[in-house]
């Protein structure tokens, strides 16, 4: 009867068996969790299994494993990887919530639970997706590997590691990820680009030992200061950051995505409101949006040192410490800027001042070209299943794993995510729109077929 | 047979008494040594009494007592206020000392004991130089009032608040502190300056709450980055501090200071050994002792926001505290710093950044020319007893007790040291050279004598 058909005779089991992988509780940052994080793997294990893929668990050394299931009986056809996490944030506060977070209720059209929409309902609509497939037809049209961790909500440290060994097992022509929202209700939104992160510790030296400010003050190297002046030296009055180069690969947003940026309805008042700010400072000449998704920029995010307790210490003191990243957008790279950054830190460090500078965590940034093939055919299925089209939006922040197919696999891949702006993630009472959870379903349906060839 | 005689025929008994008093571990900081503090009050109580003053102890809320003692018989005659410490540091490292801290031994020409230059070995060649005249003549050749604290070495909290209100009872024409060192062996040496201090916690406030910095970074304020560019703009190029007016009523020197300081045995070398630096940065035109002595200064003392733990968290903090503190010099008032500067760091706070100034201490600088008759006559004794002219040198950090005489008794100060730079003080091995005891009770003898008029 073919897939689609297939999909929409059986949405309400579809509903029921979420609702069961709904009920473990498996929070990736509480050490209590780990069985239930051990039963939603296998959970999920049986469940690719019933589906006819082969699968295993892939374990990670002292992390949460990997569930992995292929399905390779396509020859001269694409393979596409799809990623997700069964994992899920803590529920804290408990008391917020309408009903219970591990026990999946129904009101009006969505269904409210811990992790209904951050990820398990949407990876399970691409599940549901192959389903209909393999259960219709006994087979998918083109190769597909499946590829869902444990870790994503503690930042995916495992599965960063493991990739660099072995990325192989994963070689695909094209990946695809549902862990988003939508940018409106209605507004098909795909996410073409990611900034990298290039995270320092900065430590600043002065004297060999504190000082009595009284007595060694006005003739004395003194690091609070110089960190100061090597933090505020490191942007120019226009917010643009004075590191040599910086902007010398930084690529401007293509046509596409620019035009999409100005049908978005984003208004300055509303993100004043969501940040608690007065103001939204930033590089002159862009615009809020371009700053966040196309614009790399410099903040510290902390930084200690001398006397900080309560009252009045008259210290000097020996050493203070700052931290300060950068967020990079293509096509800079990590490892050039950070050559660059650690130069200009040592070069704006005043006289008697040492600086030292150590990489903490280093990503580059993604861009994928909304005119590559698999997002013109998720365009085009966009309007398909969801009257509109899609808006190409970017994020300001990272997904290690689309880092790493970005630059292991050297695959574009798809973002495209069924939640809606106000599903509470991370938050109580998180939900996910019914009809979203079928609409991403057929969404996945058509693609894998506009994608086969 | 004269004071002097008296003195010198009784030195060994005088050391004899000191090493007594060395023996009670009279340590402020430590509440375990409170019944120490009060038996050294006491064993100084009746020590007055027993030269022939009248004594009291005068009661601190909460704190130490002071020791007060007058002799106001000399009518028409100018008075005096003698001031001192009875209370010292702890000892740590204990196993550093070569002979126990509280039990006075003498080494060659050196007496070696916790407190014995800092301040019990000073003040007790003032009592003794008192005694010299009580005993022999059976008077004094003016009024005296002799103010011994309990509290110097944590602060002088008590006598501070206590002055505010019982300023009167020291009513005074000239006021005498023993409690420092020498510039250098065989050279007496003058105090005629203070810095005063302004000591502020300044809060820098952004977002209303923590914001993620992948997705907000580049257009939000934030205040890591804000708190550099405040401190930074707080001084020039030159090291000039840029607060409006701030070096408008800074006075020079005075000529006969000036000539003093090119004279002393100063060596940068020296210098940056002692505070471990590579270099002496501060303000330009001015020599290292300048900077520290005649010049005011702005150092930030201790930062602390966001996000200072292990590894990397990829905050914008909603705030961040700066501790900044500037010493003063003559004549510039703490009062109308603050306001200026409070101004100046509202002005440098970038848009969206909200900026809090609070005041946790302030003194305002004290300066003693070195005309006046008390120093004049100070300078005439040290030629006699010490065979050197003295040098005026000032303190980079402030007496809180003198900056009291200054404000509120509105007298001079002699700040006239018998210590040694190799005392060890607050350090293991503290002593006191004993030949500089006994030339201390001799100095001030003849000081009496010369300022009796």
């Amino acid at each position: 009867m073919g897939a689609l058909d297939y999909a929409r005779q059986h949405r309400a089991r579809f509903v029921d068996e979420l609702k069961a992988l709904l009920r473990i509780p498996s929070i990736s940052t509480l050490p209590d969790h780990r069985n239930d994080i051990l039963q939603a793997a296998d959970w999920l294990l049986a469940h690719l299994r019933e589906l006819g893929m082969t699968a295993e668990l892939i374990p990670l050394n002292g992390g949460h494993p990997m569930v992995y299931a292929q399905w390779m009986q396509a020859p001269n056809r694409p393979t596409v990887l799809f990623y997700g996490h069964y994992d899920v944030q803590p529920v804290d506060p408990l008391a917020e919530w309408t009903s219970p977070p591990f026990e999946p209720t129904q009101r009006g059209e969505d269904l409210f639970a811990r992790g209904a929409r951050d990820d398990k309902g949407q990876i399970f609509a691409i599940l549901k997706a192959l389903e209909a497939y393999l259960k219709d037809a006994g087979r998918l049209p083109l190769n597909v590997k499946v590829l869902i961790e444990g870790e994503e909500e503690i930042g995916s440290p495992g599965i960063s590691r493991w990739m660099d060994r072995h990325a192989r097992k994963l070689a695909c022509n094209m990946a695809w990820v549902s862990d988003g929202p939508m940018y409106a209700r209605d507004q098909p939104s795909i996410l073409t680009g990611l900034r990298g992160l290039l995270y320092t510790e900065v430590e600043v030296r002065g004297p060999a030992h504190d000082l009595h400010s009284g007595i060694y003050g006005g003739a004395v190297p003194n690091p609070v200061n110089a960190v100061a002046t090597i933090i505020a030296g490191l942007k120019d009055r226009r917010g643009r950051v004075t590191v040599p180069r910086f902007y010398a690969s930084v690529r401007d947003p293509s046509p596409e995505e620019k035009a999409s940026w100005e049908r978005l309805p984003f208004r300055e008042e509303e993100f004043m409101r969501e940040t608690g700010s007065t103001a939204a400072p930033g590089e002159e000449g862009f615009s809020i949006l371009e700053r966040r998704w196309s614009r790399p920029t410099l903040d510290a995010h902390g930084i200690a040192g001398g006397w900080t307790g309560e009252g009045s210490k008259t210290v000097i003191p020996a050493k203070v410490v700052a931290k300060i990243s950068m967020r990079l957008v293509p096509d800079q790279r990590a490892k050039t800027v950070l050559r660059a950054f650690e130069k200009k830190v040592k070069q704006l460090a005043p006289p008697g001042i040492e600086v030292e500078v150590r990489e903490l965590a280093g990503g580059d940034p993604v861009l994928v070209m909304p005119t590559v093939a698999p997002i013109q055919a998720a365009a085009r299925v966009a309007r398909a299943v969801w009257g509109a089209d899609p808006v190409y939006v970017r994020e300001g922040g990272s997904i290690p794993p689309v880092t790493k197919f970005d630059r292991l696999l050297k695959v574009p891949t798809v973002l495209f995510g069924f939640g809606l702006p106000d599903d509470n993630t991370h938050g109580p009472n998180e939900k996910f729109h019914l009809p979203n959870f079928h609409r991403g379903i057929e969404t996945v349906i058509q693609w894998v077929e506009q994608v086969a060839g």
